[in-house]
């Protein structure tokens, strides 16, 4: 039975979310969990719900003294050794879980992950790769979200690939295409690192070329390709403005009886639009380019989320991704 | 009276849109018009018009042979003498007119700018500053919105200082509030470029720190800083999460006939809605860092978006907002 590593410790909302978002999921799946913290947290939080012998025989606590906190710096997670995320990434690191869930503190998981686990051969940084909904039905991803902050064309070119492989693998699109994210679409657009990288693109036939900020929602690409700080500002930004569009709306609704009930009365088309553009919809962000699936979720994330983060640490699994990108970048390598 | 020079040329959907913003800024507020482009064109558009003989005094046509198309480089504009927005340029550089407004090709009109009407001594490049709704009453200012693509330390710090004598003297912000657009608020957050800004800008008692994406709507800061690539991409991320959500949205309403009802009611709302987030209501983007006023409007702009980029050059003229960056320049070369 496949074994998922999961750490319980260090998101915003303590323990809740990961032990109902655990739950729903062995519902659901079948697979075995390691939970990972304060054991007489999670045993008071698992003993308040009734569970059934069956769910109860797939957990394993596995006790660790402390964790990350948000503030602590992540280049000292490594030192951590009593930490929850610490033993959570062991169990992976030892074979005895195949894949790794964690909301805490993301920058000590990325940490943890590649000094413990270990980078695939030939993947120059691992990157987040996070799932986008577009206008069209399927949605697209991009990469890197936020791990590494300033890039050289080489990386970016890397993140692609393993883009590409993910879109295939997991997502099971069938000829992946992947854009560059630049400040217009024409080929001579852009900023001295993705003029470089486009130039390093253009040899995959999968590359479509630049893609503007605009295109992560009109579905126009599959794999949005970016250095960490763009993929931060971009995704914060459309959050922002997302975000700020329902604040704007609601006040502009609660200032007339009409406007209210017409809320109401078009209320399933509005939580069909909540549950499409919902992050927790999407589950975490794999961290792509380690030899096993580690997946990071928002601090935020409430169960649901945790739910569908561990539903992509079984996918990671099943679709046997990390073989892949392994046999991508073994295939460059013999190529070079 | 204040004269002001218009690019009638060159814009997506032609003259029109041009002439009808010209007529109606005519009829609120008192200044005159150099409307420059194909003269034959634009006497047909005005004829086609009911027009007072007060308006139409205060209108002069001036023909040009040609314009700048959008596929043309920027590079070549200024040797391209015989454009529409050579000429709008070349009034204010000759002081017949005080300030230009174009919808042409932006690029272009950066570059006779900049090299007809010149820099302001001591600014290192000039920068586009973009007006972005916010969830409380004030708009918050994004600069640099796309001019340059690559920049250093330095330039930021002279695009927060012209930023932030925009938001005191044309947005009439008492003590306008500057910040770094960043992957995170922390200090320590940033990339290599945004790091080093953040010790120079933290000279200035206007700067508040970093910020994030989402911070361009929530008006936690009236000024953010950016290069320009990272401008263009937070800018049309936000553009497309809100049309992304606008599409979805009225694609879950048409689903049912209640839901379309409930829409109906609630029109005023969702008409509220946009014309708070409407770019046409904020007109163009004053290009800083000129001697005399430039305001770039959309290509794509209606009527609404052309009056409004026209009440923005009367409004740099009437607050004098280049003699006060002027002025701030003087000063930090006298300090230095």
């Amino acid at each position: 039975m496949l074994q998922i590593a999961l750490d319980a410790m260090g998101a915003d909302n303590g323990v809740e979310p990961v032990v109902c978002g655990l739950l729903q999921a062995l519902q659901n799946k079948n697979f075995k969990a390691y939970l990972v913290g304060d054991t007489a947290l999670l045993k008071s939080s698992l003993d308040s719900k009734r569970l059934s012998s069956d769910i109860l025989q797939r957990i394993e606590l596995l006790h660790a003294d402390d964790y990350v906190r948000m503030e602590e710096k992540a280049s000292d997670a490594n030192k951590r050794t009593t930490t929850s995320i610490y033993h959570a990434i062991g169990l992976v690191k030892s074979g005895d879980a195949s894949a790794c869930v964690s909301a805490g503190h993301s920058g000590a998981t990325m940490s943890l992950a590649t000094l413990q686990i270990g980078r695939i051969k030939g993947v120059s940084r691992p990157a987040i790769c996070t799932c986008m909904p577009t206008i069209t039905n399927r949605c697209s991803i991009i990469l890197d979200a936020g791990a590494n902050t300033d890039c050289k064309p080489e990386y970016l070119v890397d993140f692609a690939l393993m883009g590409f492989h993910y879109a295939k693998h997991v997502l099971h699109y069938e000829l992946p295409r992947v854009g560059l994210l630049s400040n217009g679409e024409e080929d001579s657009k852009g900023n001295d690192l993705t003029k470089q990288t486009f130039k390093l693109l253009s040899e995959y036939d999968f590359f479509k070329g630049n893609v503007e900020g605009s295109d992560i929602f009109n579905g126009s690409v599959d794999v949005i390709v970016c250095d960490g700080f763009m993929g931060n500002l971009v995704l914060k930004a459309s959050e922002g403005a997302a975000s700020s569009i329902s604040t704007i709306l609601k006040a502009e609704i609660k200032k007339s009886i009409i406007s209210s009930l017409g809320y109401l009365l078009a209320k399933t088309a509005f939580k069909a639009l909540k549950k499409k553009v919902d992050y927790a919809e999407y589950g975490g962000a794999p961290l792509l380019g380690i030899k096993k699936p580690v997946i990071i979720s928002h601090g935020k994330s409430n169960a649901r989320a945790m739910e569908c983060a561990i539903y992509q640490a079984i996918e990671a699994c099943d679709s046997k991704i990390c073989d892949k990108i392994t046999e991508a970048f073994q295939s460059i390598a013999t190529i070079k």
